[in-house]
Formats: C-alpha cells, structure tokens, sequence
C-alpha cells in the first residue's frame, strides 16, 4: 500500500475505534506525536483540578482533618480498588504507594517467606534492572540465589529444579523489545512446581488486558505513571491475591500497615487485608492526581484498550512493512506476544529517535541501539501510526539521523 | 500576670521576632491558631504556582524532556542539598525522597552491615511505632536482636555492653511528650562503644538547631510534612555522613541509586556517592511541591528558629503557670529538653483538644491522655500561644470538654 492507502485505512480505524472519544480527555502539544506513553504517560485533563483542590483545600484550609474528611487515609487501598479493575482484580488485593522498586522489595522479601525451605528466585534475565537488584538484595537477605533465565526456558526449568524454586518474578512485558511474556502459562509452571509468581506490570498495566485473578497470579506490581498517566513518579501499586494476604510479610513494616495504626503499639501487627502491604505516609498529592489517569479510563473496558493497542501497533508495523522495509523490527508480529510498543534496531538508533523527536514524533531510545515507540491507545490515533513511519522513512532517507546535531548525548 | 499582661509582653515579643515576617509565607485560614505543624505544615504560598508550572508546563508540555530539561533527575539529590542546609549538614549528604519509614529501613538495613560481628539495635523504648517496627524486622533479617531502653540509660548499658551493639537508633524528640534528647551525648556514647546512631529527625527538622555534621551523627531520617512545611505526605529525607557513604549499602537496591541507571547493566553497582540512597522513580509532584516549604526559611537561620520555638514554647508555659495552674505539663521546662510542643496530661484529653478545636485552635490528641500543641516558629506568634491558654482555661472552667458533642470518636 503506499502512504495515502495507509492514512485512508488508518482514518477508518480511527473512526470505528471504541476508545476514539478518549483523546479528549488528554493534553498534549500541539503538533506532537507522543509515542512515549511507556516512559510517561500524557496529561489527563483531570489533573489540575485535583491538585488545586489539594492544596487550596484538603491542605490549606481543611490541614489535618483531611485524613478523615478528604479521605486520606483511606486513600491507598480506595485508588488500589480503581487500579485493581484495569488489571483484572476483585476488590481489596491492590494498593497504591511507593515506588515500583520498593514494591518489588516487599513482594519479594514476602515471596520468600511464603515458601520456606526453597531458596531459588527465578527471573528472566532482561527484565528491568531494578527488578534483577531488588531480587539479588532480597535474596542475599533470605541467604538465596537468584537464577536469570529467558522466559521461553523457565518451563523446562521448573520440571526439573522446581522444588527449589520459591519465587518465579517476571516482566510481562520487555521493557526494550516489547515483547509480552505468557503470563498464563509461566504462571501455571510456577505453581505446578510449588512457587509462588511476582509479575511486574509496568509495561502493561493500563495497556493490556490482564485478569490477574482468572490466572492466580500471586503477586504483581505496576507502574502508575507509565500506560495508567498518573504524572510524573505516580505512585507504584502491589497486587497480593486475597488468598496469601495472611501470609504476606513483607519486610517493610511500617506503621500505616498496621492492623491498628493509632493505638501506636509497640508491636508490629499487619492489617488482616491488603493493607498490611502500606508502609509509611503516602505522598498524597502525587496519588490523589494520580486518580486523574485512572479517570480517563472511565466506560471502556481493558478488553477493548487491549484490541485498540493492538490494531495501533499492527497498523504502525503494516506502515513499516510498506514504507521502510528495510528496518529490523524487535516486536514480536504475533500479536499475543506483543505489549503496546514497537521497538526496532537500528544502528543510530539514538540519532533516528533524536531526529524524529525534532519532527514532532516522541519516542525514546534505549542502549545500545533500541528505538522504543509507545502507542498509549488513549490517545494515539492510527493515523498518527501511519505519520511516524512516514516521518521514519523520510529520517532514513534524509539521513538526517546521521546530522551532528543528532549526535548521541544524555538523552533519558 | 493577668491575661492582658500576657498578652502585652507576648505582642512586644512578636514585634521583635526575626521570624514575623515569615508569617505572610504561608497561608492559613481565617479564625484558626494551627498548633499542629508538628502533624501537618501549613501550606505555603508558593505551593500552588509550583503544582501549575510541575503540571502544565513540565508534565503537559516538556513531557519526559524533564527528567533533564526541568531538573526532574537531580530533584532528590538537589532538594537533599536544601534540607542539608536546615539540619546543619554539608551538601552532598541528603537525599530526598520514600517515607519516613522506608527510609529507616534503609539507614538501619545499611547499618547493620557497617557493624558486622555485632548483634544489638538499641532504640528508645518509646520511639514513634513505625522505627520500632522497622527496628525489629531489620533485626529480623539480619538474625540481631533490639534492646529499647528510655534514652537517659542509654549511656550506662552502651558502657556495660557496648561492643554488642552495631547501631543506636533514636528520635531526636518524644513525638508524644516532646521531650528532646540529648543529641550529641548520645552520639558520643554510641561512638565510644564503637556503634553507628540514627537519629530520627520527624519532629526536630525544621524546628530545631541540629547540627548534624558538628556533632559527628552518623545517619538520620526526617519528615517533610511536618516542620518542614513539605505538604501531605511529602517525601522524607535521609542523612548519611560522607564518610560512611562508601560503605552505605541499603536493602533497597533501586536503580535510581546506580552508579550509572541508564546503562541497564544487569549488576547493582552503587553510585559512589548519597545518590546510593536513591531506590526508585521519585514522586516527582510531591518532591517538587515540598520546595516551597524550604523556600519559606529563606532567610533566617535554624539558630534563630530554635530561638523562636522556645521563647513561643516558654511564652505558652508561662501562661499556662498563670492561668490554668492545675493542668499537668508533660513537656521538660528546661529549654534545651523541649522540642518545638508542649503536652499536656488530661483525663478527658480528647475532648479538651476537640473542644479547643471547635474554639479555633487546632492542636491534636495522642493516646491515651496527651493534648499535644506544636508552635512552629515560622508561623505562630506569642499572642497566639497566649490565646491558647486562655482557651485551655475557658474550655476546662466551663467544662466544654465534657459535652457529649466532644466525644472520643476517630481523631487521627
């Protein structure tokens, strides 16, 4: 097809798309493709709304009495019920708080306990780095080992050493390649061999249709500024399925997950629910705007944020495949093992994204040689799928990736 | 001296305060004496303009060009600086971010491997709960044991049993009594058996002269929300004196604290300096707000902060003496024991403090029997604390407390 086949088709995926009315519930730059939803999602129009209501009121004038009146105490485990339903969870297993980082550390240092005599932490080997730290720190602190394997190999290796496995931690989705691990089987190999499996969602909360609970999936957590646009650091959440939330003693015991907070005890005893899972004051004004991202996902359903994700990227891939054949693309093409970005090598990967930033089309780039582009399907549109591989094969062309203006510097 | 001789020495101490233009830094509302900025800091007026700017222009419009473009990476390290220069600390040894108690598990996660081959925590028997908790679980995982003492025997057993003990965690003030301990004794005692202190800092920053750095501490958590005026919430902060960076290493090994995150290695390697106690993204709206509570010491130093604490302190003790001279001061009269809070004991105190609440003073009820007032210097004046005796009297004369409308219910 060439590109005005592509815009007409993708025109009429736009207007047939279920999601098509959620785009004004962002705000973006004019003139900006923004395919960087993965890193930070766009602005929500609810945003400013709820911060000057923070401030003006809940702080300035009701002060203290907020943490009843406004709600704030409440707060983690009200907005981690509202999560919970865009990753497929019943009510009282999410709460929100906390960095990513240290919920995987209290998700793991509970893994560990909840399968003593085991001492094998599996993760895939190019998870996130934070995701390899935390479970090298809880390991070392449980007197574990932590084995890195890819994830098409944790099957065989749970047959055969699965007795030794506590903890199965993966990324569904591969923070550079974007591609989507099987969360359902992984997870099934897990528990046939005894473990319990921790899920890390950042790159899939909010883009993909999940259903923690239809799996049993044990433990997740997730990002709340990436796909759910909850601004800049959001607060992270941690999902523990009702069934270990007895048994879930994670290490930070800090006195908001206290059964009875304001008895102030001298003794440490977990809230019998998800709850046990908070630690400290939670840093409302990020996770009360934060609600503001999780606004926008109001009357759709993650069935059809999913599909619409999905027809951006194969939309963006059709493009590439007709505009610029020539590029390696990383992505999975199968759909089922794709998450919500595309990712393609190239050698200048670097200059491209630069480039592509100067026309308007935001991704971002990831060593050595990744060109990471996002399609949040709230607000990124085919059409806009279509323009990006016009404007790739223009910069490939031009060799405009190759200016010294493009030349590689700190670019996060 | 009667109410109106009270009344004119605190106006003549006001006229003289260093500190009264600060007032017009915060605002507050109408018809309220906020006697709890030990709970909550008031909101300072730059708060809003810096919610606007952090969400319109830096996440709306800059997207994730910030994390360069607007500061957003150094944000931690750089509000650090800033905290630092409150708490009598060079630059370079503060990092900004977490709770209160995610921090302490840092510093005490670090600090028992700062003292291998020995196996006590000792920390004051009547800690805020949230360092006891984390004391215990540290202890925990690092097979040691807690020994909680009342701060003044702290001397005699570090004397007795001293090369036992790895780390000396305490809370610089009695969130309950506001007792102040003795900072640099303690220090020295901890040091001379050989052992690392912690101070917990959550109701001495920003109200008192620490001095962190010319008394040797070794490490020490602190509150943003409280005298630091940070929001709700706002992020904590954590102290690590420069010599013992190098061999700080936490349990919350984040990438945020790599040496160099964005190489993706799959190995933790620790930045070489307090960007170690960095763990994961920063809630960046919260961190940023927090600024404009520091922006509202500019100006004045913490010595002349101090200063006004306790003349505000000593000017609510004296009229208390004066005028309601049955009530029980909890709080030390000697200057240099009191915190920036007077407690007092009460049978009904819950229903003195909702009783004076109602009357426009809000101060707070700690269990089972403590009124607990905080005067933070930037933004209550003499009269003030004046008034509130005379309130305390009228409430306790006309037996308002009593009144079945001031019943204890879920005061937080």
């Amino acid at each position: 097809m060439n590109v005005d086949d592509l815009r007409r088709n993708a025109g009429e995926l736009d207007s047939l798309s279920p999601l098509a009315h959620l785009r004004t519930r962002f705000e973006l730059p004019e003139g900006i493709v923004y395919l960087n939803g993965n890193s930070l999602g766009a602005l929500p129009t609810g945003a400013r709304g709820i911060a000057q209501d923070v401030i003006e009121r809940q702080w300035g004038t009701d002060l203290i009495s907020s943490w009843n009146d406004n709600g704030w105490w409440d707060a983690p485990v009200r907005i981690g019920d509202r999560v919970a339903g865009l990753v497929g969870a019943a009510p009282g297993q999410v709460v929100v708080g906390d960095s990513t980082s240290v919920n995987l550390f209290k998700a793991f240092s509970a893994a560990v306990r909840l399968r003593p005599g085991r001492h094998l932490i599996v993760t895939d080997r190019e998870s996130f780095p934070t995701d390899l730290y935390i479970a090298e720190s809880v390991a070392e602190l449980a007197d574990w080992q932590v084995v890195r394997l890819d994830p098409p190999d944790m099957a065989d290796f749970l047959t055969e050493r699965g007795d030794e496995v506590g903890l199965v931690a993966v990324s569904s989705v591969d923070y550079r390649t974007g591609e989507a691990w099987d969360l359902p089987a992984i997870t099934r190999a897990a528990h046939r061999a005894g473990a319990v499996v921790c899920w890390d969602l950042c790159h899939s909360a909010g883009a993909m249709d999940l259903q923690l609970d239809t799996h049993d999936v044990d433990l997740a957590v997730g990002c709340g500024y990436k796909y759910l646009n909850g601004g800049p650091g959001a607060p992270a959440f941690l999902y523990v399925a009702s069934r270990h939330q007895a048994d879930f003693e994670h290490a930070l015991t800090g006195w908001h997950g206290h059964a009875e907070p304001f008895a102030m005890s001298e003794d440490y005893e977990p809230s019998p629910g998800i709850a046990r899972a908070r630690v400290g004051t939670p840093q409302l004004l990020s996770m009360l705007v934060a609600e503001a991202g999780l606004d926008a996902f109001e009357g759709v359903t993650m069935a059809e944020v999913r599909a619409a994700s999905l027809s951006l990227t194969g939309t963006f891939l059709d493009a590439v495949d007709a505009l610029v054949p020539g590029v390696e693309v990383v992505t999975p093409r199968t759909p089922e093992r794709r998450g919500s970005q595309v990712s393609l090598r190239h050698e200048e990967a670097f200059g491209v994204v630069s480039a592509l930033i100067e026309r308007g089309f935001v991704g971002d780039f990831r060593r050595p040689d990744i060109i990471r582009l996002g399609f949040a399907a709230p607000y990124v549109s085919h059409v806009e799928a279509v323009d990006t591989a016009v404007a790739l094969r223009e910069v490939l062309v031009s060799g405009e990736h190759l200016d010294p203006r493009h030349v590689q510097g700190t670019v996060t």
